[in-house]
């Protein structure tokens, strides 16, 4: 049994009447592991302890709770949830990074000091990015609509979502991130107000918008707004998705140009993944969707299908996802659980790649798939080769906030799974590690550099970070131009 | 000389050229005060250091570097300005409450654990208000229109300001509050805006917006919205004169029912602070701007002070503030610098008090002032009785986060000025001592507690926090509900 859920049971029981290893042994007996003991309180007559158990899910929990309840002597004051515990209140919050407890303080993080502030910044525009929070800080916004595989849940109930996108950007790459979770659908609408708060931020992660209006959002926001917008479960996906299939196909000994990969659901995600695929080299991409291969010669009522068929199916094969998987290398799913079948792999070239995206049950099952493939990825933290936005989406704000960019261009996305896939070394490189664990601090580190370089090259980088400077550009302590200076102080 | 500025001065001299007594000698000459000294680095010729020395302006901390390096082996590497130094990078970051460093602990906050919570908010929207951080957090929003003194001056450059006011709101009451800077001026535009944005928060302060744009913006958002909506520069400004006048009139032994008012400048601060003076018991107020005293029987251009015009001015008086003046017990200036004269206050009744909010150069120089006035206040913090909106916001939205209001009302406004006053004590009042340090921690508890019984008692209050509680309500251990335990465990 696969006990994910972590309760804590306040019970209160009496001294001469219950010894504690007959609820030890209850809880043990009704299938829960008890992982942590707390004592409360102790009166001359009662103990109250907080029982942490794994279960299996929270009807479990409150069995077992109800179980505990039936001895004699003993009472259950609650069950408590330690998921819902852990977001009480919301999971971040925002801090000072100076105490204010004095006028002269004060005076300076205020008026009347911050007058000076304000008026250096109207002078020069671009001292926003240095003097306030902008220089770290982005957006998550989300309008609900398409969140985690829920649908439109709306802004309320997308927020927790947010937030643990923002605990993820500070933790794991030191960017300020806040959720905004707006209360319209209107892309016209969600346009104007990203623009309108854009002067907060330095950077925009769209995040849980649903398609179609996903794209026109994006597209939009990034032709109108000098800072990067990126959305994440298109880019995100597609980078990480692709750093598994560099080090997939190094695995195999295969390249880039010469596999031909399945992509089965031709989504947001499908189409940002193709696309990145397309880029890094490959030549021979087929998208599957519920209408079959995704051919010319059909006109699709989604615009985003007959532009795809125009860049994809070299051969303009069609029929069913069985038909069009012989042959193929790759099989990437980012559609719905369970589609693909043992006899769909058994058509594959040698040395069958199968990342089976969906989550939380993939398009096929990993156990039922092993013996025919020869590396198999999931989203899943279950089983091995783990693909997770959070490989990327931190290090590429990171790279891109610090190289002051003014968009996250394909090559930047480019250079950022290459830098995830060089995470893995060659002698740690095998079918059951091609990705690298989601909290190895390289990770970020090696996407930040890269996404960096690549921002020069592409031209949208408006500052090198001091670290990233060459010898000859470096500053000097002597040197130094004020905004360096200040970077030198406080970096 | 005022010295307010202070400056980091990074010298390198030769060890056994210079003596540090030299620099200092020198320093002191050219009228700095070191306030401390940093060693940097130190090599066998050289020692590097950081001399910091308050100041009277910029150009007093550059000729002090210039005369430092004009001394023989001594070179000035930079001069760096603490209060810009403070502003690098921003004043504020977003923490996340528990680490993120295991894979358990991130099928928790975020995929897939964080999809209950979603849920669970979706099925009962109530639940955002305590499993995300709209239960603590607050938007400060402004459209960069009307800063401090300096006008419209842009998002941008706003910034500054409203990130100081985010760390007050921290610092003072333990609120998270986010600045959202928007670039447009349109109030339908910043009502949609706001509108959109508020799942994601459980407060609106509104800041440093123009006149009368302000007036329409506020009111909309407080009817179209269940969230409290309140702009600080009005209401804020309005609490703490009356909090201040409350105590003035304990010293001058008046009462609010029987005194004389002038209020000079009737932009959006004199309306709320009159409006505030007539809620609290104040019956004889009279306004003055350019056009003089504000009477009914002319018709003005501006509509508010048609509408001022009827609820103040019982005798209809006419004429100049030099005019209507005589006889007056309080003046109140929210206006400009200097326009209050001696021969003025030399009109006005017995224990003449005198409030010269005009900041950062007030109606009249409080020095000049005080042989004739009996109370003096101002916004400024190098005179006794600094009234400062910093009293009144902290609390108040604590406050009505703390029992989930809808809404700021007039009676909550008016606790609060009460009980900022209160927190003077009989014997601390004197002439030199209204109203409370702005670092006094009683000061935020005692405006929460009464914003709280005020919400109650207006009906705009949704819950009663645990420590508020009857005893009779109160929920012991045994009987607490999941809310509840909630918060019992994490209070």
């Amino acid at each position: 049994m696969n006990k994910q859920l972590t309760v804590t049971i306040r019970v209160k029981y009496g001294k001469e009447k219950v010894a504690f290893g007959t609820l030890a042994t209850q809880i043990g007996y009704d299938g829960g592991d008890i992982i942590g003991i707390d004592v409360i309180s102790s009166t001359k007559t009662h103990h109250i302890r907080d029982i942490t158990v794994n279960v299996a899910d929270p009807e479990h929990g409150q069995m077992i709770g109800e179980q505990l309840s039936k001895l004699e002597g003993v009472v259950v004051i609650h069950i408590s949830d330690q998921t819902f515990l852990l977001h009480v209140g919301g999971k971040i919050e925002m801090k000072p990074k100076h105490p204010v407890t004095s006028r002269q303080m004060l005076s300076k993080v205020y008026t009347p000091g911050v007058a000076r502030i304000c008026t250096a910044i109207a002078d020069d525009p671009d001292k926003a990015h240095s003097l306030t929070i902008k220089r770290n800080t982005v957006a998550v916004v989300s309008d609900g609509t398409a969140v985690l595989g829920l649908g439109d849940i709306g802004p309320a109930a997308a927020m927790p979502v947010m937030e643990g996108k923002a605990m993820l950007f500070k933790q794991l790459a030191g960017v300020d991130a806040f959720p905004i979770c707006l209360d319209t659908k209107d892309p016209d609408e969600i346009v104007r107000i990203v623009k309108a708060m854009a002067p907060t931020f330095g950077g925009i992660n769209l995040e849980d918008i649903s398609s179609p209006r996903c794209f026109e959002i994006e597209a939009r926001l990034k032709q109108e707004l000098d800072i990067p917008v990126f959305h994440d479960d298109q880019h995100g996906t597609a980078v990480v998705i692709l750093a598994g299939l560099i080090n997939a196909l190094k695995v195999c000994g295969k390249r880039l140009e010469d596999i031909k990969v399945v992509v089965n659901g031709i989504g947001s995600a499908g189409i940002a993944c193709t696309k990145m695929l397309i880029k890094a080299g490959v030549r021979h991409v087929v998208g599957v969707d519920r209408a079959g291969a995704i051919c010319r010669g059909i006109q699709y009522d989604n615009p985003q299908w007959n532009m795809y068929a125009q860049i994809t199916n070299p051969d303009n094969l069609s029929g069913s996802l069985s038909d069009v998987i012989a042959g193929a290398d790759v099989f990437i799913g980012v559609s719905a659980p369970g589609v693909l079948k043992i006899e769909d792999i058994k058509k594959m070239a040698v040395d069958p790649i199968v990342f089976a995206m969906a989550n939380p049950i993939p398009e096929i099952d990993p156990d039922v798939a092993a013996p025919f493939v020869r590396v198999m990825a999931t989203g899943r933290s279950d089983y091995p080769n783990q693909i997770n936005n959070v490989h990327c989406f931190p290090g590429i704000f990171r790279g891109a906030l610090d190289c002051r960019a003014t968009d996250i261009t394909e090559e930047m996305k480019l250079a950022a799974a290459h830098a995830i896939a060089s995470v893995v070394t060659e002698d740690q490189l095998s079918e059951t590690y091609i990705i690298p664990n989601v909290f190895n601090e390289q990770v970020a580190k090696s996407v930040r550099t890269a996404v960096i370089k690549a921002a020069h090259q592409s031209g949208v980088a408006r500052k090198m970070p001091l670290d990233m400077q060459s010898s000859e550009e470096a500053s000097t302590e002597e040197s130094a131009s004020f905004e360096e200076q200040l970077e030198i102080v406080w970096n």
